[in-house]
């Protein structure tokens, strides 16, 4: 069975948390989300989403925890602070880097594709949210296509994207035949893009 | 501004709660979550969603401070299991006949849809996850359309129709021009159908 960890912070922006976990979960992937926050000796209870939502990280985030050898695919919601948080964490910018050495998936969605930027990774194809579009075109071939895949790095653009981009995720860990099957009883609206 | 108040229980779709808590609260309606539960005296610290997800609800559910005279909309998510509790619950249906004699919302998506039954709401068109079409299709004008409006009953079908049930809701408690702003930032995919 696939797994896969999902990085949450303060102000990670929880429909893109959700939508990805949710569908991978419904996909068989066994998702465990962990939570980043930078003052080591808090230990609040939950992450307070980007509109209020306060969710309640499976753990916090050990990078000792967290590598390729744990998990399938490492993946970082946006949320303008969540993403900050998160991508400006050095412990996380190893491990982007460590998941793609050794072949894993590392998924980047809204703001958090800036952990492409904070974490040195070489020029290719990438989108992210419009706003930290400038931050990021001068770096990388900047898209403004809903998900780009560039080899191991998938990378997305906002809520309206995450479940194209959870998809994109299912397949690439399941299998197409998986993606057909959780997407049928979600019933999206027909002539949905995705 | 425009206020709503949004049922939770063990078992609720995290994606259909969480995207319509936080397209509401980007519209800047005032969004409560409240907790439904079956024993009077557990005191969890988290719903825990279909998928795992452990949401901590802004309030416990109490019928006398829920009332349309303190929201303009009342929402169920679905979700099997939290569906179900929160549609058996006596204080939620006879609150669903509350809003709807006050002309205030009631919204419903998914197995949500099941309280417009056990509350016992005349004959008239409303949609539903497939999976309890069945228990609905014989006293309901039955439609499969992504949102039906009925009056002041809005009802939808599951996680896939959950950005269209959400900006339908902003729309009718915020208007069009807010609906636009407020999707515009959301990057949906272009032709995505809402
Ligand atoms: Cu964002």
């Amino acid at each position: 069975m696939p797994s896969a960890l999902i990085l949450i912070a303060d102000g990670t922006e929880e429909m893109e948390f959700t939508i990805t976990y949710d569908t991978l979960v419904r996909a068989g992937v066994t998702c465990q989300s962990a939570f980043v926050h930078d003052d080591e000796f808090v230990s609040p209870v939950a992450a307070k989403g980007s509109r209020g939502i306060r969710i309640i990280p499976d753990v916090y985030f050990e990078p000792d925890a967290s590598g390729p050898d744990k998990f399938d695919a490492l993946i970082i919601p946006g949320g303008a602070k969540g993403a900050e948080t998160i991508s400006k964490n050095t412990s996380v910018q190893a491990l982007v880097r460590e998941y793609l050495s050794k072949e894993k998936l590392v998924g980047m969605i809204c703001a958090g594709s800036m952990a492409a930027l904070t974490s040195g990774l070489p020029k290719q194809p990438l989108t992210s949210h419009p706003s930290v579009k400038t931050q990021l075109e001068s770096e990388f071939s900047y898209s403004e296509d809903p998900v780009v895949v560039s080899g191991n790095l998938i990378t997305s653009r906002g809520p309206g994207t995450a479940f194209p981009f959870a998809f994109k995720l299912v397949e690439l860990l399941c299998g197409t035949e998986k993606r057909k099957e959780v997407h049928g009883p979600m019933v999206f609206p027909s002539g949905t893009p995705w």
